[in-house]
């Protein structure tokens, strides 16, 4: 073995320093623990999480803050418990290198039953191939470079999670050292300059023309460019609530979120009556479309995401979203004097009321005055996120939240993944008792690196985005103690919270306490709820069986 | 809609009444709320997890149990959260349908983004025809009840999972009732017949004729024939770790668990000295053989599982293993006089030292004494299965641990699924905090539905089976306090055990209080472990990179 030949494990570390990976998320395992030393030998930091769950999801939100994420697990009993996390990362776009270890091509011979295995050797990379955009098994030195190289390229073209198995023998292997990068997709410049063309006539002869912009902008890092072209033309812009702070919410020209009929009255009926709407990186899903009660007419959009773009209902090929945005603040859009946009309402006003219990309402009321430009919201599904959405995030990209894959027990171990990724943010987060029960244990590897994110636990004692649509004794959920955590984890600061006054002492207290974790157990009335949830579950609640009983 | 017939959530929850399942573990989403509407009318109990992978742990040990188990999840965000403990139930041979909630087939047309989805519909299909043995989507009320049945049926010919999914407008449409149950799998009488004479002649012409008892014995329920064979035989039996307590082990004639040279020397050189070796349902995986260090012989061997049938180097096909073991029942095999086979050394003596810190070989010591025969002792991998191989069962089936897939966070959720399995048990849970970090707070749901195990976390604050192999702050992990989570749960009693007599007065304490959960954070030596795992370390930790270094 030539020891000056960089190793297999080696190169995937540098690929992995190359795209900015500094942290790496994982527990270990014996298929993996020869990788394990030699990440433990270079700059990669690894995180070790108290489950392989709370990795997968620290590592698709540390993807979503800083561009690439990592997350590396033993065989099968490790990587199959990121099979749901790795599918958020898919469904969401978020760029998660699932790496995992596996049993030597050695010792493969004769199909034993090796432990760990589930059917066959490759059983994991089947599964793995379901939810991800590219995978490979590097069991081979002489392509093996080439491989990892592939798949980092699949990853960062579609942001979305790949996979590599990593065979034990094959960690000191040299591989072959002449392998190319593979080329960067380009656009076609004729079918960029004709589809900018026409998206500029559009525009230029709109009445009123809005953007509506969606989370892509942010997994290109578009925004900046996204600002430019707002700045340069004066266009009123939405965002989907997948896309909640691709656009900082304080700019003049922001009109708030669109969500068809579970958002505000005034957004939906300014987008909906738009002669001409460009949409930017906005999947169309059925929460950013406000379950289907959305009505966006393709005769008057124009829609570009990563995967394709198509102006009314013809389609252009071979166009990417960032050279078409690119393209658009360069071109010659006729700037405007605004018009009569909404603008969102926010107050930061309130009184607090000692002794008054605290309402879902109130609690965001709070909310809203305490966060500042170096908070990153991290919302779990459920009214966490319906009651964060109007939350008023004025950095960019300060708001995280699964708002379509929608898995709960994201938001504790995302936080620990946020604050990693970017060290001068702390993480807000919001986060249902269930989803809390969930992952909220990964408390302890916040502990363990010494974060300090404030965690609102929104305690109603059950799953209230499901009480509405159809109740048992399923929705409920045991009243724990949660701030009696601190004890358990020799860490942190917990407080009981039934009112509002208890409530600010609480946030002030928070706010002061930098060294560790702060928990907050907000006890809310079950009955209560946001808004915004309350007319989203009543667009849920006639789908149970599909169609109203 | 015809009201009075059958609909197919009806037929669903008929069939698992059927069979035995009395209990069903999951999580409710909305995609399956209405199956869980339909649960929670119908004489099943639904039991509420935090998260969805306990449920998967708990359906697995109630599986074992009971005969079958069940897991009830909404689509995706729930499903692929019991893709692990799914592929465990495979590995190990445990029958538990996996039911999952999906969006409406009516909802499916144009392919648009519904939340939880993946890639495609079919996503969550394609990864669990990966973990299970059958796999259907009931989406045509013509054949529903058919293809449930198939399942049924697959599952409890293979005793693996199988996996069903329910769109969500299915759930209360009738399905077409004329339908047909599967026959049964039968042997062929010829090959039953020449199999059972030939193994009949190589056992009586053998000096030392010895049976290896394996797990299939316990999913097959084949325990009570195994000693009805052993007594009108007098052959000596050693079981595999999997099969751990198939046998019981105060049997005069049982020698020992045989794992080559990681179990006892004596039963090892019985086992492979035999001149003809009944293996009746051991599955050989690495672990069963001691990581390969097991020199069992064709040559010398009958070799039946529930898949397979050889006598040294040829196959018959088409028999049974139960019909197989039943005609060996029948036969007519020498009955013997007990040769100088070995027997387990079982000293029930020990020393309380007050003050001296509790090693590993102290602890099973204590429980060994401790333990009577309602104990079900479930073991985590890692030292609480090796120091936990050497406690002394006498019961049946009374030992359950994931022994070959060895996924870590079994045995927390596991404890509530047996218990429900069976009220008359009380499980003594053997976890190592590693493990119990992962899944050890479902200790909520066994407070929540009254449930009373004995958690003994082996605490020496790191993956102790790893640091042997090769070890780095990635096999730390942080030192709870354990004894405080009955503050958080509002319930249970905590210990914290440093000595010897503090063990004592803890177990103690536990066996009288039996209204809820007692945990014993035992604090050992970090440097400490079973005889067992310092022999299989050292095996495992030739193969971190596969080939020794």
């Amino acid at each position: 073995m030539n020891n000056s030949a960089t190793s297999i494990g080696e190169y995937l570390i540098e690929r992995l320093l190359a795209h900015g990976v500094r942290h790496i998320f994982g527990v270990p395992g014996d298929y993996v623990l020869g990788f394990f030393k030699q990440l433990n030998d270079s700059p990669i930091a690894i995180i070790n999480t108290c489950d392989e769950q709370g990795a997968g999801f620290a590592a698709d939100a540390y993807a979503r803050v800083s561009g690439l994420g990592a997350v590396c697990v033993t065989y099968c009993v490790g990587g199959l418990k990121v099979a749901n996390t790795t599918a958020q990362a898919y469904a969401e776009k978020s760029p998660v290198i699932v790496i995992s270890g596996a049993p030597g091509t050695d010792e493969r011979a004769k199909n034993p039953l090796l432990h760990h295995k589930v059917r066959d050797f490759d059983t994991q990379f089947k599964v793995f191939e379901q939810l991800t955009v590219a995978s490979t098994v590097l069991d081979d030195p002489e392509t093996a470079f080439l491989e990892i190289d592939r798949v980092f390229a699949a990853a960062l073209r579609y942001r979305r999670p790949v996979y590599i198995e990593l065979p034990r023998d094959m960690v000191r292997r040299p591989g072959l050292a002449s392998h190319r990068l593979p080329e960067p997709e380009s656009s076609d410049p004729d079918a960029l300059g004709e589809a900018v063309r026409e998206a500029v006539a559009l525009l230029n002869g709109a009445s009123q023309p809005v953007i509506l912009a969606g989370e892509e902008l942010h997994r290109f890092g578009l925004q900046a460019m996204l600002t430019r072209l707002v700045e340069k033309t004066n266009l009123p812009v939405a965002s989907t609530i997948l896309g909640k702070s691709v656009f900082s919410e304080s700019h003049p020209r922001y009109i708030g979120i669109y969500e068809g009929a579970v958002g505000r009255e005034e957004v939906r009926d300014y987008v909906e009556t738009s002669d001409c709407l460009l949409m930017l990186g906005a999947l169309m899903t059925d929460m950013n479309l406000g379950i289907y009660t959305a009505n966006l007419d393709p005769k008057r959009s124009i829609y570009v995401t990563s995967e394709k773009l198509s102006i009314h209902h013809h389609v252009y090929e071979q166009v990417l979203l960032a050279d078409f945005v690119g393209a658009l603040v360069a071109a010659d859009i006729r700037r405007r004097t605004p018009q009569n946009a909404p603008h969102p309402r926010v107050s930061l006003d309130f009184q607090v009321h000692p002794g008054v219990p605290v309402t879902v309402r109130h609690l965001f009321q709070q909310l809203n005055a305490f966060i500042d430009d170096r908070t990153i919201v991290i919302a779990e599904p459920g009214d966490a996120l319906f009651g964060g959405a109007d939350l008023y995030i004025q950095g960019k990209t300060h708001f995280l939240s699964p708002a379509y894959y929608a898995s709960l027990g994201f938001a504790v171990p995302a936080g620990l993944g946020a604050q990693m990724a970017d060290s001068q943010l702390r993480p807000l987060i919001l986060v249902g008792d269930g989803a809390f029960q969930m992952t909220g244990l990964e408390l302890s590897t916040v502990v363990r690196y010494g974060l300090a994110p404030i965690v609102i636990v929104l305690n109603n004692r059950g799953y209230g985005t499901e009480r509405p649509m159809a109740d048992g004794s399923f929705n409920d959920v045991l009243d724990w103690h949660y701030s009696r955590l601190p004890a358990l984890l020799r860490a942190g600061l917990g407080f009981a919270v039934d009112t509002e006054d208890e409530l600010a002492a609480a946030l002030k207290a928070a706010r002061s306490h930098t060294e560790s974790f702060c928990l907050l157990d907000v006890r809310l009335d079950p009955e209560d709820s946001s808004p915004a949830l309350k007319r989203l579950t009543h667009s849920l609640a006639r789908r149970v069986y599909s169609t109203p009983p």
